[in-house]
């Protein structure tokens, strides 16, 4: 299938490798040039711009950093223009409801297919082609992408006709993931109040009741003190946060502990935590409680 | 070894039986009278009173409901006083931390031991005999208690030497769980906001990231809305919670999700859902969005 | 001196009317006409365009319901473009710092002045001239509204050189008064639940340490349970509550009690509460717990 | 009237000396001595015990630090054996809602009355005489009371015949300045965040829609960073929001904007601010922005 792909970033990049793997042709786009360079001895089509990247496909995947960016390359990008009418785009990155709403649309209009399919899983995962989809859009569209997901993924999941129910989803996830991550800051704050060694009690608890890849991988950051290099930045675990507020507000669903989660996450930016992994958020129970 | 064992409950009984299995000589007391003829048909030697359970005993176990069922067993009861010089008692029900440091100081003004052992693990786990035991105490109370702790759990993780850190490590467990399932509703309602369907998400996402026990066992229950027979008690669950928090303010700790996570059960309470399964906590989350 | 007016609502309109009684000429604009008939019967020019009404004003004073309206005025309906060189705005309306600093671009770019000054107090402190007026932006620009303000208010307290410090300010009260409104709320559910007659606490509350208006007038529609009609609707407290969470997380500043009635409002909204008056805020407490 | 009084600390001396003022017999008893010799200058009975204070007594004032000094000097202290039969006693501290069930079911069994009666008013009001007294308890004995009540206050306020209702509605009250206090707190973060001075949005805040008393007062100590020394300790602040907390779980009453508060004196706590006065709570949301 030709497919277009934008942005080649840490998932992007496997994800668009795989692509090239199952056969598929693909001319790639990426703001920053040397991933296109790379991508382009593994057999994709370097494109100079995001347009370049979008005629003639049948498919173009965008893999984005947030909405400013999607909206950068489709739109001023002249990447929505480009594509071919009939032409399906999977939006994979996680972006807001409202701009899936926004995008549904305006692909509308031009007589293209718009589908949201954030993905769950992280880079060795989806080198792996082994992420889990969750796609939402028309189902004619998801037929014709089926092949492509599969080349990525090791399952789709297709929660719903409407693109932004999959980002709704995917906020969903990711909020759990924020509080797994808060979850566990303050039950090591409360332990080591005690004197219990932080790093035991997240042994204990992650090779039992909670022993899953989010408990595990976070709860090592957090018993190593490991924050760096940061795998997730806790900044956009903050962006992720506020965007899963957002679709919530939207429906007039209140999330008392996304909430409360979200002033965590602001007062780690307000003490230059930012960049660093998720996991520092554990930095915040601990400071509150005089810890560190 | 001889052991005393009062509180054959749901836990307390397979428990003691599993001693029974391996050798042990056991005393055992309940409040109502049918599990002590249950268990002595299986080799226990009954006791009308604490204090019948106690004497002569080298160990004592107790797994009793809560504070006052085991300040009652202990002290109005006579165990304590019944309990032969140098006796180890081994406290295995989620107490509080007062309770715990209490306890210290009455043995050692008697010349008993105390340690604190509460566990990981339901019914099913505990027949197994493979519970998880959080033990705090004097070095060789644990040393004693080795072979009894083995014939109950698989793994004995020894938190400290103070008897109220392995409380405290067992509610941070505990608020875990609570905050998992607090955190499985706003999700839901977030999704099901959106109209994407509870069970698939729940699916999806304790197949993946948060493929943990707590997280499909809850989850299930939620997706099902199965929350009768509960299988642990919401009350009991604000009971947890409730110690959790206190244990983290003796040790000026604040905890902001532990909080809203018992706003959150008292309400629960208030709409007369204390009896039902912790799994019905994600009601709140619903009637808050004025889905149900 | 020539003023443009936009925005004659239930606060914009007797501002307006002060201003001509204080000798100014003022030409103005409303989306409906019938307030501008109105005005223009006490001695004011009516325009039918922002546009028209910016014309040859010295001053121009927009008062309009939220960013949306206030943008639509001054962009689409072209007041910005038709205001001649040298003039100065003042937005009196509350709206998000992000505003006043785009405002504040598009004005220096234009070779005009933007000045942010929200007010406080209600329809009846308006009409009688007695506003306090919250002023931030150029000190030359202050200066030549000094007159303007002075016909319209008891006081003007100038906050800061750039104006969404205003904004900031006004925003940081009204969160003040959505707290106010929320601790009542769970003052009388607390009261209520020991059978605490709610009128008599809230009348012996405000008549001593919290004897203020605030509390004073929202006391008193929570005693009465009277709803209807808004005097300021709840949805537009949500509003504002938002905004002053945006604006503090510009800043980094973590504001948990604001995040907390952010929550409140929206389950207000999901239970079909949003039209009523502010101090409808408090049937969520009582719904939490039980009591209606 | 005989009236024995326990606890001549900040409040309860000029309390008791405004009784002698009005010609009443008063026995008094405090646990350091001093106090109680400078009473005896002003003309009351000085005694050495709590039981001696209440010997003879027709009516019994305590105003004690708090539940364990209040439990210490009527039970282990003797006052409530050494009462004459059908006497009243007027507990005027704020206490727990369960040591006033606890209290009112000890009094009727030794035929006593018991009446709770917390004060609202800081010291310079008790000196006054113009306490507002929050009573609850049987008709009979209140009307006993009136004459010793009106003697230290300006107003009786009756909100039940269950003592537990006053201590309710005064924990309510308490929870209401916290509130304020934590408001005021946040809003001067945000303020300050965008370079709002702070004194100067206080002293708008507190000259407009919340020109009351708690604002007034605490806004001052804000503005000024005057924490010491303390008028009301910040720790004592925490004793009340917890109380309050807990009156409101015993009737399943939710209190999220007391959850947050109370976190947030605890974390106070933990930075070593509990000696300060209750305005420093204002430190944390400043600690929290990264501003201090």
């Amino acid at each position: 299938m030709k497919i277009a792909f934008l942005g080649l970033g840490t998932m992007g990049f496997p994800m668009a490798a795989n692509l090239l793997k199952a056969g598929h042709s693909v001319s790639a786009w990426n703001r920053s040039p040397a991933p296109v360079d790379r991508l382009a001895s593994l057999g994709a089509k370097p494109a100079a711009t995001p347009a370049e990247a979008a005629q003639d496909a049948e498919v173009l995947i965008s893999m984005l950093a947030d909405d400013a960016a999607t909206r950068f390359a489709l739109l001023d990008g002249g990447a929505l223009d480009a594509l071919p009418r009939a032409a399906v785009h999977a939006n994979m990155a996680t972006v807001s409801v409202d701009l899936a709403c926004e995008f549904a649309r305006l692909h509308r209009a031009r007589g293209l297919h718009y589908v949201a399919a954030p993905v769950l899983g992280r880079v060795n995962v989806a080198e792996a082609g082994q992420l889990n989809i969750l796609a939402a859009g028309p189902d004619d569209a998801l037929v014709i992408l089926q092949p492509v997901f599969g080349a990525m993924g090791q399952k789709t999941w297709r929660v719903g006709e409407r693109p932004e129910q999959a980002n709704a989803a995917k906020l969903a996830a990711n909020f759990m993931i924020a509080a797994a991550i808060g979850a566990m800051s303050e039950a090591v704050a409360l332990a080591q109040g005690h004197g219990v060694d932080a790093a035991q009690f997240l042994d204990m608890i992650t090779s039992t009741a909670f022993a899953a890849p989010v408990y595990k991988g976070y709860g090592k950051a957090i018993a190593d003190r490991q924050f760096e290099p940061a795998g997730f930045r806790l900044e956009l675990g903050l962006k992720d946060v506020r965007l899963a507020l957002d679709a919530a507000a939207q429906v007039n669903v209140p999330m008392s502990l996304a909430s409360v989660l979200r002033d965590a996450h602001i007062e780690s930016l307000a003490h230059h935590e930012g960049h660093l992994d998720w996991a520092a958020l554990s930095r915040t129970a601990a400071r509150r409680a005089g810890q560190i």
